[in-house]
C-alpha cells in the first residue's frame, strides 16, 4: 500500500524526530525527580528550567510566566475556570467559535458568547459593547481549528487597554484579562505576547510536532488565578503534580523548530493552499471556501460541497488513503452540526457537506493535486 | 564515576526498556488523534481501549470505569474535587499522612483528618466515630509514600459498608465513597478493587517504571462526581483532552509488568529490607526504624538518626554515590518538618534526622551493604 495523504494535521502532527532525540535522556537514564535534593536531580531540574526559559524566550515572557500543563485543554481550563473563581461574580466573554475546551468551562460561569462574521471574524465593535463593568475575562482564539480564520487579537487587546483605562478613572478594580488558545497558530504565528497583548496563551505540543498532551498556559506575572490541580507546589503552586520533564524538554524543541521555520513554511504551505483552491475551482466549481480567504492560516482549507454527505465522502477518501476531517476531532464523534459553522452562517445541511483538509510538513504539490482530483471525482459521481 | 546507588525509586522510577518499546510506535508513525475517523485513527483508538481493557482487568474493573489522567496528582484532584462539588455541604475524611495531592484539594473543603498510630497506621475506631452524615468521601492512601506503611482499606471499606447500609435504612441518601491513592503500592500489593473494596482508586505511571505524567482514576460505575477538566468530551466527558495515546499504551505495559512481577519483587526487597535493618542495626544502633515493620511496602526504609543533619547526610551521601531522599521528593523543596513524621509523632527535630531509601529493581546486595556501611560512617563521625 502506498503512504497515505495526511491532511489531518490539525487534529494531530507526527513528532518531529529532533524533538524525539531531545527528550530521549529523560525517557531513560536521566529519569531523576526534579524536585530531589541530589546532584543528577538538580542537573535534570536545570534542564527542566533551561526548557521554561526557552518556551518562555520564544514568547517574549519571563520564565515564571509559563506553567507546563498536560496539554491545551488543562491550559484553557485553568485560564478560565482559574480566573473566573478568582473573581466572583464577574463574567466572561468568548467568542462564538472557540474550542469546547474553552467553552465547556465558560459556561459554567456567567458566559456570554461573542458572535463572528461569515468569514468566521469576531467583530470588534460587538466585543467591545459586550465588555460590562463585571467582565473579567476575554477569551478569543488567536486561529480557528475548523476554518483556519485568524482572529484580530492585538486588536482586540487594544480596545481592552482602553477599557482598563475607564476602569481606573471610575474606581473599579477588577481586572480584565484577554486570554488566547493560540493551539492551532504556533507553527505559523507571531507568539510574542506582548506584542499581541495577552494576558494569558494556551500552546499544544501535539499540534507543533511535539509529544502529545504537553502544552503551557502563558500567565502574565500580574494576573491573579486559582490554582486548578493542587498539591506538591510544582510550578511555583500553579500547577501540581511531578513535572514530566521528557514532555517539557520536548515541548520547547518543538515549539523552538516549528517559530524557526514558521515564515518559510507559512509561505510554501500558502502556495499549496493557493494551488489547492485554484484546482478546486476548476475541478469542483460547486465547492464554496468557508472562513475569510485573507485573515487565515496557510495550512487550512474548508470547504462546503452542496449536496454531498461529508460523511460518505470521508470514507471514499480514506479508502484512497486521503485523510482528511469533517470537523475538529475533538467533536467527530458527536453527532451535532459544528457550531463554528453555525456561528459563520452555514445551515446544517450546508456544515454536513463541509470537510477540513490542514496540511503540514510532509504535504507536497503532488499530494495536493492528487487529493483535489479524488475529491472532485467522489464529489461528482454522487 | 561509579555508576550512583540509586534508592529513591519512590520519588521516580526509570522507564522499563519494554514500556517504551511499547510506545514506540504510538510516538512516531501511529500518532493519530484516536477520535478522528479514518481507519488508521480508528486502529489507534482501538489500541487506546486496548491499553484500557489491560488496565481494567489488572484491578479486576470494568473498562468504562478507568479514566486516564495526566499522573497521580491530577487523578487524586478528580477524586476529591469532583466528589465534594457533585454533592454540596458535605464533609471529607482523610488520614493526616495522605500526600499533598490529596491534603491539598481536601482541605478547600470541609474536612477532617484522621490521626495514624506511631507506626503510621491510621485506628479504625476512630475512622469510624469520624464518619457522620454528612460524609461523602473517605481517602486513605494504601501504602504511604515516606515510612512505607500500609493501610487497612478494606477493614475500612467494611467499615464504610456497614455505613451505608445503616444509612439506606435512615433514608440518607448521601452517597460514602471509600478513594485510596494507591501510587506507591501498585508494584507490590493488589489492586483488585472490589477485594479491597474502594470506589476510586489512584495509579501513577511515573512509580511503576511507566511513563511520567500518566496514571488513571479508577472510578466505579455507581460513583457520581463532577468532571474537573472538560471540553472535548475525552474518557466518556470525565476529562478532557486529546488522549495521550503513547502514555496510555506505556502505562498499561507498566503496570502489566509490576503487577506480573509482584511477588517476586516483594519477596527480593523484602530479603533487602530485612538485611539492610540488620546491617543498620548492628553499624548504626542508634538509628531508629520508622513506620510499621510488619504493614510496610518491601522497598521501603525510613530510619531516624538522633542528632544528625539529614540534609548534611544527605550530601555526603550523594557525593559517595548514594541518592536517597529526607522525605518525599514533593515537599523537599520546602522547609517544613514533614507532616507525615509529625503525624506519627516525632519531634521536629527527628524529623530533621530522618532518612528514606526506597529500593527497586536495580537495588541489589551489594549496594545495600555499601550503603549501609558508608551512612554509618558518615553519620558516626559527625
Amino acid at each position: 500500500m502506498n503512504m497515505p495523504t495526511y491532511l489531518d494535521y490539525a487534529a494531530a502532527t507526527p513528532m518531529d524526530p529532533a524533538v524525539l532525540e531531545a527528550m530521549r535522556p529523560y525517557l531513560a537514564e536521566r529519569f531523576f525527580n526534579p524536585s530531589a535534593t541530589y546532584l543528577p536531580a538538580v542537573a535534570v531540574r536545570k534542564d527542566l528550567e533551561a526548557a521554561r526559559a526557552q518556551v518562555a524566550g520564544l514568547l517574549g515572557a519571563r520564565a515564571s510566566e509559563i506553567i507546563f500543563t498536560a496539554g491545551a485543554t488543562e491550559a484553557n481550563n485553568l485560564a478560565i475556570k482559574g480566573v473566573l473563581e478568582q473573581y466572583p461574580g464577574s463574567t466572561v466573554l468568548v467568542s462564538s467559535i472557540e474550542h469546547e475546551s474553552v467553552l465547556a468551562p465558560a459556561r459554567t460561569f456567567n458566559c456570554r458568547e461573542i458572535p463572528v462574521s461569515p468569514q468566521g471574524i469576531i467583530d470588534l465593535d460587538v466585543l467591545a459593547a459586550h465588555i460590562d463593568d463585571k467582565t473579567v475575562l476575554v477569551s478569543i482564539m488567536y486561529a480557528n481549528n475548523e476554518v483556519g480564520s485568524i482572529q484580530p487579537i492585538h486588536q482586540a487587546a487594544i480596545i481592552l487597554e482602553e477599557i482598563r483605562r475607564q476602569r481606573r478613572l471610575d474606581g473599579n478594580e477588577r481586572p480584565l484579562y484577554l486570554h488566547t488558545d493560540a493551539a492551532q497558530a504556533a507553527a505559523y504565528l507571531d507568539l510574542h505576547v506582548a506584542r499581541l497583548g495577552v494576558d494569558f496563551m494556551t500552546l499544544n505540543g501535539g499540534k507543533i510536532y511535539g509529544p502529545k498532551q504537553t502544552g503551557i498556559l502563558f500567565a502574565a506575572s500580574h494576573t491573579r488565578f486559582i490554582p486548578q490541580i493542587v498539591g506538591g507546589g510544582h510550578e511555583r503552586g500553579l500547577r501540581g503534580g511531578t513535572e514530566n520533564v521528557p514532555g517539557a524538554v520536548g515541548f520547547a524543541a518543538a515549539l523552538a523548530l516549528v517559530q524557526a521555520r514558521r515564515h518559510d513554511e507559512s509561505r510554501r504551505l500558502q502556495g499549496l493552499q493557493r494551488l489547492f483552491i485554484e484546482l478546486l475551482e476548476a475541478q469542483l466549481p460547486t465547492a464554496a471556501i468557508n472562513g475569510s480567504r485573507k485573515h487565515r492560516l496557510p495550512n487550512n482549507v474548508h470547504i462546503t460541497v452542496p449536496g454531498i454527505d461529508n460523511e460518505r465522502v470521508l470514507i471514499e477518501l480514506d479508502e484512497a488513503g486521503i485523510l482528511c476531517a469533517a470537523g475538529s476531532a475533538c467533536s467527530a464523534s458527536n453527532e451535532e452540526p459544528s457550531h463554528v459553522l453555525r456561528a459563520m452562517g452555514l445551515s446544517d445541511q450546508d456544515a454536513q457537506s463541509s470537510l477540513r483538509f490542514s496540511m503540514g510538513r510532509q504535504t507536497n504539490e503532488a499530494a495536493i493535486r492528487h487529493t483535489a482530483e479524488v475529491l472532485a471525482s467522489i464529489c461528482q459521481k454522487g
